[in-house]
This record gives structure tokens, C-alpha cells and sequence, in this order.
């Protein structure tokens, strides 16, 4: 660099921003031309850390510099994320600084080289993520140094608390709040909507707030956006829920446990997804949800998220000290996790599997039914609504009678409208080699192969299930059907498909 | 995206290349226009990894998505790292696919959740990593898996030949090759430059290839490319070591170890630097550059890397073991780590040093000295270029003598040609506020407080100590002077210096 500032002025000058019209996710970035004056007079360089200020707003950015008189000297470009999270305008000057040093790190790396996390410690740190100030590697250093059973009960509690306390917190009228939440890890498996649309059709309060997909093809927030709005404010969550009893939600737009979803985005690429961060965002997120009692289905399968019963026990364990030291109410439900359940695998294929079981279809698939039915009966029966050993009978009867669907209709409508979930433009079915008997089928492949196929971000991608464990099937028999909507990406899943024992299929006599 | 392919391509049409102008430093981004015909076909999203390849060359980038016109449907925007790596030239054609699936993930997945890592597995993960198929994130999982003492003496010396192997190897003429090398964690301490300038001087072959900074305000390769090009191709440092028998060049040009450059370039961020790393990282670079023989210099202190003799046993029980299943000769030696070694922090500063020790001037650190001397007589003495006993006496008269700045000022002849080191434009001194006796002082903080000042992106920028420990020192006179080039950063380092405990100064009567 070949600048030089004149000495004198106390600070940087405020530069003009521009929308660079650069989809960068959500990482915040901020375009400086190489020779312009806070540049140079900063000293910053290519990835600097960088504090950007306008009107009242702050975010830290990674730096990009540009050369070659592509900005003006005076001006800054903003990435779309930078953009609408600092509320700028054409003409807005932004007053940009070097970013506060991370102190917060110091305790990663300290978790890093063996020690404990103390309430202050993890206050801290989330309290940093949630505020924006982890660049995205330091992140990935969190989690990593939290997974594989490195936090103990403690530290899982105090974890859980500062997420909480990072963000909003909602309060319902009433003693009981029922909630809803399964673990993950088995592909399809969208219970959510049936149980809230039959608990809430029984008079249950049910505010059910959802992530979007974290490791899988979709989320309960991406499966209902398919069919209804679910980016709901809260003076609307709250109308929703005071009109119908329950709703269907996406909870990133409510900033609750907001931590969590800054950790989800870099979670999510690495695969990645500890016990201790499992139960806390879990568990913050119905704590900042206002729930009082909360149904937890934990799938225990060889493919699942959940292997074997070792590991469920421990999670069931941490889950329910980890609740009961913030005053929740849990229930955990072990189910089988040896299969998908369901048809569907990504966002509107999953959504038709429900709209199936709502409207009582002869074609739904059963699976997907009984365990909905079955979840509704527990978490009517835990939260007192109905006698123990009602539950099962209650259940059945207010969705075969169609009070379930016409309460889920009802839901969409408060939330902004129902809408038939679309269909992808392109198909192709996978057909079994040989005749023999399905033996086994790998869940975390399955759900990569949903993912190639373009789920959760492509809303109609994803695949369709046609065989249980244990059926017969001939050669040339439909196994799966990929659905996408762009070549590449159905081209993408077929190669994986080609190379990987997705199916088990013994060959039979 | 309302976009839908036409059936009928194989693959997805080559688009034109533009060079962006944006500097992401390392990382490559391609930025592709939303609406064109690939990003659509491919089912491409922000922040996508995708595969490029141009005229037999490919790399894997992370994509940003361009809205708005401001690239044509059929442009691909290249980031500069990205049309270097490529080298690209205006108007040619790039294909664009998407990455392959990541595998050895799977491997650093299972190491975070307690798996050893088998020699395929890190061959894998340091594959990938050295083709630049790991996003920063998943680099970060990586080093935070490994760090913290997880990583045992058998995956140690399986890592180390894994960077080895992915990499190219030096070998040189003549049975011993010597090497020197600092394990680093102490600001200052630029010994290296005078080491080999004695050694060299002594007739032994010392073709010595630094790195640049991790963690510290310059690395020895920093310091070097203030007075004499470093970034020398492979025919250039056979010429420079066959004329002089000795080097002082960067590491980085030669592709010697090349995944320690990447995992260098996360670390850095992180302020991360594990047992094993550092093993793998220093011991693949001397077996890759060819060495016999190389000298260890540990500093131990309470603020520097190494903190105390159990860590000091263990790092060099941990060198030793490695280096021996390598067949490399490994002398480590302990030194003092209580405080920096030399006046300056940063590369000018250090290199100001080097040349008034050197220069036998005077004003010359004495500490530097001392220690450079009595590393290169113990090298001589490894090496059994003098016998046992000799090597101080040999060592002090090739320095007193003027051999060694003879030596030295040949090497960077013949390197490229030796340049005086600049001086920052702005300098600032720091007082003492009381009178007393400096007790201690805070290596990580002086070396932050460096960084924080520019240093090691600014090569004029970081610190002068002007006081050594047990030292009285009279209100009002300086400790340090603070230099940079650029006012934000001056302050910035001046804000942290008024917050940080950088010296312990006793009162005194």
C-alpha cells in the first residue's frame, strides 16, 4: 500500500453504501475498494474483521477489498445479508471500525485444551454468536470443541440457560403449554403437524414454534412453509394461537434462543450435532417458547441419529435434568428408528404425506399415521387434557372425524392462507436389481440423497419412499423416486445413488 | 427460481470468465448471476462448494450468488485467488459442476466424537485438504478435533507423513543437511537469520525454508522478506544453497507440506496451535525440505507457548518420537521463555534487529546475540562440524569476525538481492506510570498488542520493548513504542494497551 494517512482526524470518514447485489447467505461482508481512505488509514486487510455502524444498528463483517476502480473511494458495497440486517438505503453512509477484540474465544480455546465452561463463560460466548461477532470458523471451533460428549450436565444446563436468555422469551395465558419435538435424525418422520393439529383440536394450547432442517431434508418450519406462511411476527403468533389454540411457526423469526440459529447455519454444512447442543437448543428454544410440558421423540434406529440403546438412554437422561433445572416439564418417548417413516423425504413430499394423513386418505401412509396418533395421545395424557389411557381413543377419533384436518386448515388460515404444496418437474424412479427381501435401509444415506437431490433449499426435491423393511420386492420394482427440479442436482443424486448401498435387498430363491 | 432447463444437455454450458477485483484473500468464490442458465440447471445456491475447471486445472470454491445484471447470464465471476489458481485469462471458458461429495469427513466426524485416526483416514482428510476441497469450517472442525491433546504419538507420526506425502520433497548432496527451527509462543526471538548465517559460514549446508506467521506478530519468512525476496522457486534455492550453502526463503513457494498452509491459514484466525499440529506442521516441513539434522529451540515461560516443564517434557518427548520414525535427527533444546528475546515484534522491527547483531553494532541486543550464537554453536556441534565443546568458541568468532554478515548479506545476493528495511510512519511510545521494578510481562499480550498494531499484513508495523525483567524503571519512561502505518490501527493498539496488563510494574519507595 502506498497511502499514507494525513495525520488529524480523529476517526475514519463514514463511506457511501452500495448494494453489491451479492448473495453471500447470511455471512455479512463488506466490499472496500483497496485504496480508498478508511482502508488505508485502518491498515485493514482481505478478511479484517470490521464494525459497521448506521443509524443506531451495528454488525461485525468480514472484509473483501476490491481493486481496480470498480467502488469509488468514498463508497463501501454491502452483501444482500449486510444490507438488510444494518436497514440501509441507496444514499446511507455507514461508519466502519475495526472490530472489538473476541475475548469470548479465549474460553473456547480453553474448552479446547480440557477445561470447563462456567455461566459466565458460556454467557458470554453466546451472547458474542447471537450479537453476530463469530466469524463462522470460530463458530465451526465451538461446536467442534462441544461435540462428542465434552460438556457435562452442567455445562449443558448453563449452555441451555444463556441461549435462552440471549433472546426473546414468550408467555402464554394459562397453567399448561403443551410442545412437541423430535430429536431428528430419521428422514421423513413429520409428526409434528398431525400431533399439534389433533392436541389443539382437543383444547390443548399448543404454540409450536419449529427449526428449519439442521442435518436433514427438511425441518417441520420448511415441511409447512409448503403450506401455509410460517415467518409469523409475534403480534401475529400470538393472534394465531389465541384464535385456533395452536400454530405452526418457524421460530427463527421470533428470536427466540437466537443463538441457536446462528450456530444451526454452521452445524448444518459440518454434519454435526452434539448431545449438549442437541438438548439445549431443543430445550432453549421451548423455554424461550413459554412451553410448561414438552412430548420429546427420541428414534432409536442403527441408521438414526440416536443408535443404540446406550445412547438413548444418556440423551434421555440429559434431556430431562437438563429440563427439569430450568422448570420444564419433559416427557421422553423412545420410537423406532430402524426406518424412515412416512413416503416423503424433503419439504412438499413430506407436506403431502401429512395433508394425506389430515384428510384421511386411504393412501396415507399408516406409519406416519399411527405415530402421530400416538404422540397426540401422550402429550394429551401428560398434560392432564384427557385421563391416562384415553389418550390413544381421543386421539384417533378427532382425526378420523376430521376435526384434526378442519383445526390444521384453520391453523394455515390464521397464519396467512393454505396452500396445496407443489410438485417437482422432474422424476426418476431407482428399481431394485434383483428380487429378494429389503433388509436394511441407511437413513443418514437416504437423507444425503435427499439432500443432492436439492432438499430442503428446493422445496419439491427430495425423494419417495415405495418399500418398508421386510417386503418382497421383483426386479425392476420402484425402491425410491428422486424428485428435483434441475438436472444437475438429479444428476448429482443418481451418481450417489449408483455408488452407495442406500438398500439392503437379499436376494431370495 | 422460476427457472426450469430444457431436457437435453449432459452437462451444464461453460461460462465466460470475469475477473472480479475481489480480494477474499485465500479462499476462491466464484460469483455466479442467479437467473443464469448453470445456477439454475445445477440447482446452485449461496454459499454452494462447486468444482471449476479451465484448461486441465480445477479447484472446488464456495459460490456467491449475483442479483440484479450486475454479471451476464453466461459470466462466472472469479474472486482474484480463484483466476490465479485457475490461471485464468480474459475470455476463456470455465466449467462449472458441483463438488464431489466430501468422504473424509466422515473420518474427522468420527475423530470428534473419540475415533482414533488410522493412516488412510488422515491421508484422506490432509488429501483433500491440500487439494482445497475443505471449506474454512471444516478445516476449523479438523484442527479443533485434533488440538487439546487428542490426537496420540501414532496419529502424530501418521499425520506428519500424510503432509509429507501430498507434497513435494527436497533432497540435497552430502550426508548431513542442517536445519534450526523455533517452536515459536515468544514475540521476538528472530535467532534463525543468525543461526544460518554463522552455520553456513561454517561450511555446513543449511538450506532453510520458513513459514510465515501463525500466531505470532512475524514469522522468521516475514522478517527475511523485509531485507531479501523469499518467495523463490525450486531451480532458484538449488542455485542460492549450491552457491552459499545456505537459505533463507519462505516455505509456502515450494509446495513442502502444502496442507500445513491451509490448516496455517485457519489456525491463524483460531490463535490455535496443538502438540500435534505443531509436530506434524514443523517436522513434515524439515523431512519434505530434506534435512538430517534439525536443532529445536522450545522457549519456556509462563506467557509463551510452552508454559512449564511438564509441557516441555511432553512436546519433546513428542518431537523426538516423531522425528525418529522418520529417520530425521532431532536435538531439542529448552531456552529461556519468561519474556521476548530482541527489541523488536514484527517483521522491520525484528529485522533490525538481526542486522545490529549481525553488524556487531553496538546497540545490538544482547540477548539476541547470546542465544544466537550459542544455537548455532550447538547445531555445529550436532552436525559434527566441530567437535563437542567447540562449537561456542567457533560460533562467537564467525559473528565477532564479520563471516557471518559476509555470509549473510551473500545469501540474500543471491537471493534476489538485500534491501534495508523500512520504519513505520507513525510511532507512539508507552510510560511507565509509576516508578518500581518490571516484575513480568505478558508475551501473548505483547504479541497480540503487535498484531493489533498491523503486524505481521504490515511489515513496518508492531512493537520496540525498551525494558527487559527485574528492570527499574522511573514514572515517565518509556516501555514500549508502538509503530504502524495507519492511524486506526495505532489507536486500536493503543486501546488495548490502556485495558491490558501487558507489564507487571512494582511499586518501589
Amino acid at each position: 500500500m502506498s497511502c499514507l494517512m494525513p495525520g488529524g482526524p480523529a476517526g475514519a470518514p463514514a463511506l457511501r453504501v452500495v448494494r453489491m447485489g451479492i448473495d453471500t447467505s447470511q455471512e455479512f461482508v463488506i466490499y472496500m475498494p483497496r485504496e480508498g481512505p478508511v482502508c488505508c488509514a485502518e491498515g485493514f486487510t482481505a478478511l479484517s474483521r470490521v464494525e459497521l455502524r448506521l443509524r443506531g444498528r451495528s454488525l461485525i463483517a468480514t472484509l473483501n477489498v476490491v481493486d481496480g476502480g470498480r467502488l469509488a473511494p468514498d463508497e463501501a458495497g454491502l452483501s444482500n445479508s449486510a444490507w438488510q440486517a444494518l436497514g440501509a438505503r441507496p444514499g446511507d453512509d455507514v461508519d466502519v471500525a475495526h472490530a472489538p477484540v473476541l475475548e469470548s474465544m479465549s474460553r473456547v480455546r480453553a474448552k479446547i485444551y480440557g477445561h470447563r465452561l462456567d455461566a459466565a463463560s458460556l454467557a458470554a460466548i453466546v451472547g458474542d454468536v447471537a450479537a453476530g461477532r463469530y466469524p463462522d470458523v470460530h463458530i465451526a471451533a465451538f461446536l467442534t470443541a462441544c461435540a462428542g460428549g465434552r460438556m457435562d450436565v452442567q455445562e449443558t444446563i448453563e449452555l441451555t440457560r444463556a441461549m435462552v436468555e440471549v433472546g426473546e422469551c414468550l408467555a402464554w395465558p394459562g397453567a399448561v403449554t403443551g410442545d412437541k419435538h423430535c430429536v431428528g435424525g430419521l428422514p421423513g418422520n413429520r409428526t409434528t403437524p398431525i400431533v399439534v393439529a389433533i392436541a389443539a383440536a382437543a383444547g390443548l394450547v399448543v404454540p409450536k414454534t419449529s427449526s428449519r432442517a439442521i442435518t436433514s431434508p427438511a425441518g417441520t418450519a420448511d415441511v409447512m412453509e409448503t403450506m401455509a406462511p410460517v415467518a409469523l411476527d409475534l403480534p401475529t403468533l400470538r393472534r394465531v394461537v389465541s384464535r385456533e389454540g395452536g400454530c405452526l411457526a418457524w421460530g427463527g423469526a421470533l428470536a427466540l434462543s437466537p443463538a441457536d440459529d446462528v450456530l444451526i447455519r454452521v452445524e448444518r454444512p459440518l454434519d454435526l450435532d452434539s448431545d449438549a447442543q442437541l438438548v439445549a437448543s431443543v430445550l432453549s428454544k421451548k423455554i424461550a417458547a413459554g412451553s410448561t410440558h414438552v412430548l420429546l421423540d427420541v428414534p432409536v434406529g442403527p441408521t438414526a441419529k440416536v443408535r443404540g440403546e446406550a445412547d438413548f438412554v444418556r440423551l434421555k437422561a440429559l434431556l430431562e435434568v437438563v429440563a427439569q433445572a430450568h422448570g420444564l416439564h419433559a416427557r421422553v418417548l423412545r420410537s423406532d428408528g430402524t426406518q424412515p417413516v412416512g413416503r416423503g423425504m424433503g419439504p412438499a413430499l413430506e407436506a403431502h404425506d401429512v395433508l394425506a394423513v389430515l384428510q384421511g386418505r386411504a393412501d396415507a401412509p399408516a406409519d406416519l399415521r399411527d405415530k402421530g396418533v400416538a404422540l397426540a395421545a401422550a402429550l394429551l395424557e401428560f398434560c392432564g387434557r384427557v385421563p391416562a389411557g384415553e389418550g390413544p381413543a381421543v386421539a384417533a377419533r378427532l382425526l378420523a372425524q376430521g376435526a384434526a384436518w378442519r383445526k390444521f386448515l384453520a391453523i394455515c388460515e390464521a397464519q396467512g392462507g393454505f396452500r396445496e404444496p407443489p410438485r417437482a418437474a422432474l422424476r426418476e424412479p431407482a428399481l431394485a436389481q434383483w428380487s429378494g427381501r429389503v433388509t436394511a435401509m441407511d437413513s443418514r444415506r437416504l437423507a444425503r440423497l435427499a439432500a443432492l437431490a436439492g432438499a430442503p433449499n428446493v422445496a419439491v426435491a427430495g425423494l419417495e419412499l415405495h418399500v418398508k423393511l421386510g417386503q418382497r420386492v421383483a426386479v425392476g420394482q420402484p425402491l425410491l423416486t428422486l424428485h428435483a427440479q434441475a438436472r444437475g442436482e438429479l444428476d448429482y443424486a443418481r451418481q450417489y445413488l449408483a455408488a452407495s448401498a442406500v438398500f439392503t435387498v437379499e436376494r431370495e430363491e
